[in-house]
């Protein structure tokens, strides 16, 4: 059983989901968005970002964190925002000593929905289902949790493979 | 009196100096630079400066913290690495309640040797000259006390400026 904290980061919004894993069974624990206030100034925002991922961290105690691989287009100021956010997002895991798994945005829809090309709202509708939800979760939480559930499929296949290859401390690439 | 931590953040070495100011007087206290692991994880390494960057302050409780502002050119790859790394130094000042003031590299040029399009190696001897050192200082750590005396410096003029204009919290473009 393991727990895992999937994080989707943005300069204005940063979204988290949290699963539990056992064995093929996947179980829905928390999501939901943390709005950067764009009033504020960049160390408190970032700051912002920190504070929640340890909250969320001291909380839900997941043993492994998930977040999206980027590759970036060509605009280079937004990439400097966002790899600020992801920066503070990835410090606050690794300051409690968890492995951080990065999957690229095409592996998370390629595992969730089995499209690598998949729109947003087929990603949202399968996160619903996977995780048998009542609702549709909102953009930046179904993210977060797809990411987790990518994470959760691959540690499986992992374990699977088991004696094949070994998994490199902190950093995976799987697909 | 205050003292200055200035940090010139990259992926792979991370310059700082830290200096007191006391009036139109500097004096320099430490400098140097942070040299990543770039063999670990993206985890590790941002981790690392994070956790430099908070020894730093606990050793030395700078009152103010100072960083280069980053205009990013072309590549947008470099720019979400140097994101990621200048997000792991802000939140640590960050965590640490320090105010966090941005300069771009031009206003630290002209601040240090009276011209914003001045040769690294003229910042370094100029940052030698100001701060009556024994010898050069290596580049990133020159550029670090460049950025904390550029920091000095506007702060001089605010106070001298006092009543004109409220100091915005935590974050100042003197330029």
């Amino acid at each position: 059983m393991s727990i895992i904290l999937g994080i989707d980061p943005g300069s204005r919004l940063t979204g988290f989901g949290i699963i539990e894993s056992r064995g093929s069974k996947l179980r829905y624990l928390t999501s939901g968005c943390i709005r950067i206030d764009t009033t504020q100034d960049l160390a408190y925002r970032l700051k912002q970002i920190f504070t929640c991922v340890t909250q969320l961290i001291e909380e839900y105690q997941p043993d492994e964190f998930a977040i999206e691989q980027v590759f970036m287009g060509k605009n280079a100021d937004s990439a400097l925002k966002l790899g600020q956010a992801r920066g503070s997002a990835i410090v606050a895991a690794s300051m409690k000593e968890l492995s951080v798994f990065e999957y690229a945005a095409r592996a998370v829809k390629q595992a969730v929905t089995g499209r690598g090309g998949a729109e947003k709202e087929q990603v949202q509708h399968m996160v619903q289902v996977l995780l048998n939800l009542p609702g549709k979760p909102q953009a930046d939480a179904a993210d977060a949790l797809a990411i987790a559930i990518t994470h959760a499929y691959s540690s499986q296949n992992l374990v699977a493979q088991a004696g094949a290859s070994q998994q490199k401390r902190g950093r995976l690439k799987v697909f």
